[in-house]
């Protein structure tokens, strides 16, 4: 449990600051799906881990989908008669319909309205739109300026290209002992918006940051996409290294209040379920844990049939159940330092259970070894023993190559840490040895393979001639 | 969904009060196990759909028992020393032990007490009692009836018949596409009894009556029958066509004002069960679902352990459990128009899943296809989805040749045809395909034959031999 | 159900008095894992049952243990400067710290002080401790003792030896139809202790009484052995008789007034968990049932995972949660005949079921027999059918070669002895038989086999050559 413990000797209210201090830099860019905001974005996160950049150009078939125009934006507005900027991208740059074509015309309101969205339930909040895949353009406004505006004539602009260029993504690989991979994954296509895209993005870095430079177990691989495209285009370009991912995680929502939320794979009974149940369980926190359903996040792309790999989502505050959702209000004010802290230390806590959750052989499988003779029980008898030792007897009862760690700490309900406690305990006292280590990480793998639900294998190079 | 569409065209009261109508037309035939008036209640069944009347002669073997002899009776009554009918068949012909062998005597109270059935509790009321297999006579009669009778002589007709001659059931039968079947089944030997009989019989007749004309993928058998031996000489004599039987429903105490009540087959999750229990679940009303038991209406044959059919048993109140059952109170009053109209329409609702329960094959697999292009998604990114779009993705990810529409409405929590009109919509998007219709039809059979509870075919020939 | 008959012919009060009064008269000896004490309790048992007796050599292997020096103790005491035995042994055998190394020394308090050991929140009682396998002595006495010694020196003595001997078990074996075993075993170390030692020993030999002289479904072997080495040493020598072991109970604690709490086995899902869970819930006491855990009493070697025997252990109060465990005040007080008798009542209820759980064959499978012409059913149709006929039915319809008795009686809800007198009843009628005897018993000893916990099979001779 050499992760969490590094993490647990900084301090805690140090590192809530400095994340949310990477999304304050983060929030003014105005990302999409493609374009120069989501690689300003990609750049400020490759200054602190070494990522590698893809980009595809427009066109490109993956799977059944097209890679789009590029979309570039440098001003927007909507100006009276007077010469005032009534509705001004320059302030916030949710007042654009994300992807609207470039326009030039003065229009009178009336004609003007049925390209306005705003929402009258929060008369001052703008909302969040796009229209990435059908080209068109519109302004998003607080109901309160659109009550303002007269009725007349406005002066519309906006200074945007759509055009051939290409869609960006980044990824940071980090190799472990073995092939096998975790997967960390979360969206980078949101504009201003600071729990729905940049608290993913700040926890998934620091992450990052902390994993590497360890000897650890599994590869992991990292990946800022752009939503849904993003993660299309990866799956459709990568197919050998889905073949090695054995866990993953889709990262979002982790800054504001609520407490966490953990949807789970596809399959629903996967060693990250298990693993992400256990974490929250002992977190001493309030949870709550999601039935997996094909909407969310990109996890709706890992976890498509022909994939249906073991990938959830963690969230605090769930998609489009918390009024802030896509609007102004989901700003730098509604994450807390304290928050997004808090989700990186369970995401630590989860990826330690995964490295360490071997399997052990228990030495002397008939009766219980005698504890006593290697200091490892309690001096008097007639006395009630402790945790430890409560724990090391659960290890060595259940050390029966049938039962990982994981399973012995659920079994016992004592925590994962005091359980590999003992185990290590065990093994330098000769009494337990792990099951092989390559073994372990490949019975996954397989399982995640023989588990594709039911559509057979990926046929060869499917992704690479769809990207012709 | 045609059938329940076409169902709930029509008046949901003029089809409850003809189905009321039906049965007052019914209740005053006095029936037994064999007999006119069983033949009677046939005929009259017969004029709606084109029964198939079989006879079976007294002594055939079926099985473990044996045809009994056939009983008709004209009158009965007991007379006082004033010439009074004290206990009348003419107005009630609950009066008379069903099965009672003739009798003309004149008999002091005293000695006739013990062949008299009351009920102490209900002193208005008047049982219903039989003596199928135990050659006896008997009168029931209410307790009122019984206190004001005097200690003197009675004279005591019973003129009945029991003689060699046939048991009659008849069955009506609609061909689909396949020959794999689905068995309705009721009793139709309780004499002027409402609820528990002909309640069974007029939905059952208008099931036939919806069902026929159709275009139907399975084979229909409705089975109007004399309870337990009826049932049992079906059996015997049709082993061939149980090896077809892939659901069924016995039907019976359809009118009253309980909740409907689902008594599930003895398998416990066959495909009836799980299909009844999400048609219920989404009804509306209070509902309760049974676990199987050997005692019952006729499912104790059809389960019986070398049958072990899927058959299940849909009733509002459970017999034996309600103050009315089996006595003079369950009357045309007892049961209610729209009641009955509720009954078929679950009936057909059960009905139209099983016919559209096909597996589906999203035919992209990997990732999700992209619905907007088809004009299946909304067009405006940002804003919530509705459940239309929802049931399309819950169709997509979970055709992957492992789960039925019904699994995946059990999964999503949606109505089974929200997720019937989204397969369709995707088949004529050309993204899912049907899974071959016979294929999954002979799944369910070959499912029914090899889950028999362990004791073998049924011997060749054994059927025919019994009948001798 | 013959066993459980014969009990409740007696006067189950008479029973109770004379459990209580064998359990006062091993009251008083000083019983340890080995010496004299032992010996004399498993020769007073002798007298009622007929033991064998086996005694290994100190310095013998045991698995991963070795037999310890044997302990004998004649006297012991701590006086004062007066002369006065302010702790005295004589009164007390707990005073000893068990298996004290012998002292004669005159000592200040302050160094007595950490070898004395008491209970400040229960002062008056005398705690238990031992020291087994650290040569060590000490004393334990009330915590008002402790507080009532002056501050100068005092004599202690403890007149001992630990020297090479042996280490005593005994066994009764009573020979059954089959060779498959159900093994009950009561460790008989602890010194004056009533509960916690007593009360399962006192209960096991009265049950073993009770099971002499039967014809017998398996055979039974009582194990009366010091706890933990001496299951572990019984082990290592009988690997081959434990290959018979079907089921087993370790019985403990239950002569006090709690509820029974039943400990299941490792596997969870044994034959005996289900009869045990079965007997509690229809015994009209409240109970408790726990999940299996590798810390109690000798079902942590039975269940070791190299064993992994269904062997699960029937107590009132749990070991450590209740505060007389392991003190002074768990003495005959805190044990009642009436609670004795009900204990006895229960192992005998459960190994009832077990001698009766076989596998029928209904030989009639196709629909029901006719119950009515062999006088099995009520005569009069019409009225509800009594828990007798409703239990025929059951055992008719689950009696498919895939369903014990107690499968049956567990869904239907009904107490084991109706269903085991409705499938006798079936049998003597000639509807039912018996799936053979040995296969059923065989059943069970496969399953106990194939079930060891994945670490395969005790390597040929390892427990005798571990013995040398």
């Amino acid at each position: 449990m050499r992760l969490l413990k590094e993490l647990d000797e900084r301090d805690s209210m140090e590192i809530g600051r400095s994340l949310h201090s990477f999304a304050a830099d983060l929030y003014p860019i105005c990302r999409s799906i493609t374009g120069e905001g989501l690689r300003q974005t990609l750049g400020m996160i490759g200054q602190r881990i070494a990522l590698q950049i893809s980009e595809i150009p427009t066109g490109t078939l993956v799977f059944d989908w097209t890679i789009p125009k590029e979309w570039n934006i440098r001003d927007a507005y909507i100006k009276d008669e007077a010469g005032n900027r009534v509705v001004d991208f320059q302030r916030c740059n949710l007042h654009v319909v994300n992807y609207s074509t470039p326009v030039r015309a003065k229009i009178p309101l009336h004609e003007l309205r049925s390209r306005l969205f705003t929402m009258p339930e929060h008369p001052d909040w703008i909302p969040y739109r796009t229209s990435y895949y059908k080209e068109d353009w519109g302004f998003c406004l607080s109901h309160n300026q659109m009550l303002a505006l007269q009725n007349t004539e406005y002066e519309v602009v906006i200074d945007s290209t759509l055009e051939d260029g290409h869609l960006t993504y980044a990824e940071y690989y980090l190799p472990g002992r073995s092939e096998h991979e975790i997967l960390i994954s979360c969206h980078a296509c949101h504009p201003s918006l600071a729990n729905d895209n940049l608290s993913g993005l700040v926890v998934a870095t620091a992450l990052a940051e902390l994993m590497s430079g360890h000897d650890l177990r599994y590869s992991y691989r990292f990946l800022f996409i752009p939503g849904t495209i993003g993660a299309i285009a990866w799956l459709a370009r990568n197919h050998n290294a889905v073949e090695n991912i054995c866990h993953g995680l889709v990262l979002t929502g982790l800054g504001d209040g609520r407490a966490l939320h953990y949807k789970k794979t596809r399959r629903g009974d996967a060693e990250i379920d298990r693993t992400m149940a256990h974490v929250l369980r002992h977190s001493g926190s309030p949870y709550e844990i999601l039935e997996f359903s094909p909407y969310g996040y990109d996890e709706r792309q890992y976890c498509s049939p022909g994939f249906n790999l073991a990938v959830g989502c963690l969230m605090r505050s769930v998609w489009g159940t918390f009024p802030e959702y896509h609007t102004s209000a989901d700003n730098l004010d509604f994450i807390r330092p304290v928050q997004l802290a808090e989700s990186l230390r369970t995401c630590t806590s989860v990826l330690d259970v995964l490295e360490n959750n071997y399997q052990y052989r228990n030495l002397n499988p008939y009766c219980e070894p005698q504890l006593g003779k290697r200091d490892l029980y309690r001096a008097t008898g007639g006395e009630a023993i402790g945790v430890d030792i409560n724990a090391r007897l659960w290890v060595l009862n259940f050390s029966d190559g049938e039962h990982s760690l994981l399973d012995i700490a659920e079994r016992s309900g004592l925590p994962f840490s005091t359980i590999k406690d003992a185990a290590e305990l065990l093994c330098r006292s000769g009494l337990l040895s792990v099951v092989g280590d390559e073994s372990a990480a490949n019975r996954n793998a397989d399982n995640s393979t023989s588990r594709r639900a039911g559509v057979g294998r990926l046929p060869p190079g499917q992704g690479v001639i769809a990207l012709g």
